[in-house]
């Protein structure tokens, strides 16, 4: 230990925590929590002192019908203020955030009132490489209603390596706090990882904009990738309770949780709602890793495949799942 | 990608994979594996194209009742040729190995025959630092049989540096084709894998042997710390099916093999297998990663607290568990 200090004992208080259990959860059930449940995450959340909770999507009731989608799926503030009451980050030291999507599925001009009137701190817009145009005006939009804003480019193994640098120079000139590397599809490693942090952060140092991580666990690496953005400087980092996500799920919000040494974090809280209310809906719904989802990660195909298989007749023929996925491609 | 080769395409030829599902995966089981279980392991290692499988222990009866204990945890010359018939390295290109430990354990000079007369081919020798100097023994004693030798060195997140040191030194001086870095207890992140193999590889540079890896799951980290390892220049790696192994398991050896390109693995045998003859298992054992291994994992602790809770009366009651360790140290 001579030459080398031993980093991994300290912590760097300018890295900041989201869960996004409710948004990105809310893929496995169709956004359907009770009113009961986000409010258990959200004062969860404030009680381990989270910095960000994400509680949904701003995505439009015309394409996410509330028919088949719960309230989480669309953000309406009357919505919110049931779970939430009148939420501070004040009051409370935590912001609170909503995810918007680019494209079809968010009707973001219309949808998206003013900050002063939300119990929303920030919209975190996400998009696919060939959307970036209209994500930088969502930022915009967003920015200038008086949110901060966050830039999440989806699908990120899929992308040549040309059109990442190019929509990295557009997410440079946005007002995004925050651009982040997200891992859709789990199949990153970290050789992978680290080029793509070096790449992101290298864009937008210019700009003061932080890099951010939300990592996927088909591999079983949504953790392992976290730390590994988190070592590189990556100062936000996503996670979700019990990894609560579709197919494979996210980094598990309590092992991130358990890695960072900032004595700010409690754990306890984090804990207790998992046991009171996460574990119970885990045996309502699949998630977490699986050898179908490992094999979507390992051909770094979207998961929906492997969704649909487990959901099926046969959900542990791993074989019969392969050999159908390696005879499709 | 003009600087930057991309090394994850292409692998290394010399990468030895060791399953040790039997004999890792036996301290869940008290190695009570049926003989067409193990029957079934070994040939979908030999199909997979595995470099080695563990049969199971080489310990002592005396010790470990037959009464309780399943052929594995001593394997008896005449029990494994149930299974593997004659096996020859000659006739499959695997080897076969069983792992001794050092100290009470096992009954070494007794109990290991001339490797002429076994279808074993290496013994793994085990051991905490404090015992190595019987570990030089048994690893002289195995090699005067006939035998290749390596070395796992256990629990090492739990010693200081300057016994490390000197716990190499020794490892240099014995006939071991390898000496693996075992992380027992599932608490090692990715920079104290770097820094422990960079100091493993330089004490034993000189004496041109291996670097192994041995990873537990209890942070998801196993197959993340497994893969770092390689990259790093380990040539030994370790896995088990479905992760089997005691508390939160080991390395997942499909994970594994999906990740590595070199085209003579084959995943199919490997997936067939833990269909047929695994995931049966897991619905009587409790294995792979859950919230008292991570917690156990994260203090650098033995996970047997862990696994008594799991085996209690609220195996979820993590917040419980919590407040247990917490109190406890």
């Amino acid at each position: 230990m001579k030459e080398e200090a031993a980093p991994w004992i300290t912590y760097r208080p300018e890295l900041k925590v989201l869960d996004c259990t409710i948004r990105d959860g809310g893929l496995v059930n169709d956004s359907q929590f009770t009113d009961d449940q986000v409010r258990a995450v959200y004062e969860a959340c404030v009680e381990a002192g989270l910095d960000y909770m994400e509680i949904g999507y701003k995505n439009d009731p015309e394409v996410f019908s509330p028919d088949k989608f719960g309230a989480w799926r669309h953000c309406h503030e009357e919505d919110m203020r049931r779970a939430v009451g009148d939420h501070s980050f004040k009051s409370t030291g935590m912001k609170l955030c909503a995810m918007a999507d680019a494209g079809a599925k968010s009707n973001w001009e219309k949808q998206i009132i003013p900050a002063k009137d939300s119990v929303l701190d920030m919209i975190r817009v996400a998009c696919y490489v060939h959307q970036i145009s209209e994500a930088a005006d969502m930022l915009s939009h967003c920015h200038e209603l008086g949110y901060e804003t966050c830039l999440n480019i989806m699908a990120i193994s899929i992308v040549q390596d040309a059109e990442i640098d190019q929509v990295l120079k557009i997410a440079a000139t946005t007002p995004a706090l925050a651009v982040v590397v997200v891992d859709s599809y789990g199949n990153l490693y970290r050789e992978q990882i680290d080029y793509l942090v070096k790449k992101y952060a290298k864009a937008v140092e210019g700009a003061g904009m932080d890099v951010g991580i939300h990592a996927h666990n088909n591999l079983q690496l949504a953790f392992a990738n976290t730390i590994e953005a988190i070592i590189l400087g990556a100062n936000r980092a996503d996670g979700t309770l019990l990894g609560m996500g579709r197919g494979a799920g996210n980094c598990p919000l309590e092992i991130l949780l358990g890695f960072l040494r900032n004595p700010k974090f409690d754990l306890r809280p984090i804990l207790k709602v998992i046991q009171d209310v996460i574990l119970p809906l885990r045996e309502q719904y699949d998630w977490g890793p699986s050898i179908p989802y490992n094999i979507t990660g390992q051909m770094n195909q979207h998961p929906r495949s492997a969704i649909q298989y487990r959901g099926g007749d046969t959900p542990d023929d791993y074989l019969g799942f392969y050999n159908q996925v390696v005879s499709d491609v």
